[in-house]
């Protein structure tokens, strides 16, 4: 099995040093992933720039890891699959990131947004993201439980382009209660700015650290993810509301045609 | 009417303006837009940096326009809601964007993530973008069909939250044959990279201008905007593949116990 793998991190963050020690136990591995950290760069690509890319390998100096790229994680996917890469993969991994990715952070994911331009060129991704408490991360037995799910899921031979979001809970809240297939959740999250003046005089506001969903809806990714349980949610990236859709058939329109100034 | 206005091509642009002087017709305006462009950013959000912001006036120098954000699209969204606007807008208004965002586009679109960002606080909000052919864009005539459309869209009180994504076909290609509801198209877009190498000898990529869907799906936003209609699709943010969850309800999951190393 030939794996593509990519994160937001950056391609030396631990967690996908950790995910692809386990993935190797699955099938060749190659990484392109960004050079620096992308994270909450949601579906960015890069349009205007240059995208300059390095070789990377292990710190032997002889084993091919595969390419950091001066951009996005997107452009991760795409260079990987248009350029990159001699044939394309039989799956792509992203992750694993530092910190959930579930509720409406799916949209400001770097790593979900990886895995969705995966899923554009009808490649089956999966993302994979790990909970934290105190910013400690034990991404090395978050992996074992990431290489788990990502066989099981492969094992029932999903159709090419399905797209899944794994969450690993919390580690340090006790052992894990087992995988729970689960929508995401979209209510709001609790946040706010700290309003300040720089030496010049200028307002400028800064995101609190605090991001909080203090409402969840019951039975979504983020509750079951706070109960110890792994979440796997298959996403599309058709944003259609297709209720609405039904319902807006019947509205007439009507268009000046000369419109008034 | 309060409306808030935003975009991702910067608070100076074109479209902006454009679509400002018609909203003006409708209601209050006030605009809190990205300092600068902001194109193809997705929903990307700035955690770590602080947002400077700067009021905004007409070049008289004393009619205000708003706020202009050192950020991203939704960044301006998340100010304008938890800090900048004295109360709740009752519409979120993000553009003109030049060009389309239909099809997967929808996804790299800053002009769509800020209306999506609104849709999460529950205000009801309406992307528009001006597709064009040879680079000219004629933002005075398609901000009125523009405010047509949104104005039939409030009339029809829709529920708080609504998300609505609007399109204007290229106006030279002849008159607008009329307005159509009509789902994302979700083909892939035929896209390709000039490999070149800098002076310093390394590889890069540099994303071809051409970008395009050259095998839509029928009866798409993509397709009917090529045929000079005005396209309306409501969104939604929850991407929760409903029919695969479904089929995964029955999927059994094992875990290991002690995980091997």
């Amino acid at each position: 099995m030939n794996i593509l793998l990519t994160n937001d991190d950056g391609i030396y963050a631990p967690g996908l040093r950790a995910l692809r020690a386990e993935l190797l136990k699955l099938g060749a591995v190659t990484v392109v992933a960004p050079a620096t950290e992308q994270s909450a760069t949601g579906h960015s690509v890069t349009l205007l720039n240059p995208l300059l890319v390095s070789e990377v390998y292990e710190p032997d100096g002889t084993t091919f890891i595969g390419w950091a790229v001066e951009g996005r994680p997107a452009d991760c996917v795409k260079l990987a699959l248009l350029e990159l890469l001699p044939q394309p993969p039989d799956v792509v991994i992203s992750g694993m990131n530092a910190g959930s990715n579930a509720g409406i952070n799916v949209l400001y994911s770097g790593t979900v947004a990886a895995a969705i331009e995966a899923a554009f060129y009808r490649r089956t991704a999966i993302a994979v993201s790990l909970e934290y408490d105190k910013k400690i991360y034990d991404f090395v037995t978050a992996a074992r439980y990431a290489r788990e799910v990502i066989e099981q899921i492969l094992a029932q031979k999903p159709e090419e382009g399905s797209l899944f979001n794994v969450n690993i809970p919390v580690l340090e809240h006790g052992p894990i209660r087992g995988v729970k297939v689960m929508p995401q959740n979209v209510a709001v999250y609790f946040e706010q700015f700290h309003r300040r003046v720089n030496p010049r005089g200028r307002t400028y506001f800064w995101a609190s650290p605090e991001f909080l969903c203090k409402d969840p809806h019951p039975d979504t990714d983020v509750t079951a993810l706070a109960e110890s349980y792994i979440t796997v949610t298959p996403l599309k990236f058709d944003l259609t509301d297709r209720a609405a859709l039904a319902a807006m058939k019947g509205w007439q329109w009507k268009l000046g045609a000369n419109p008034p100034g």
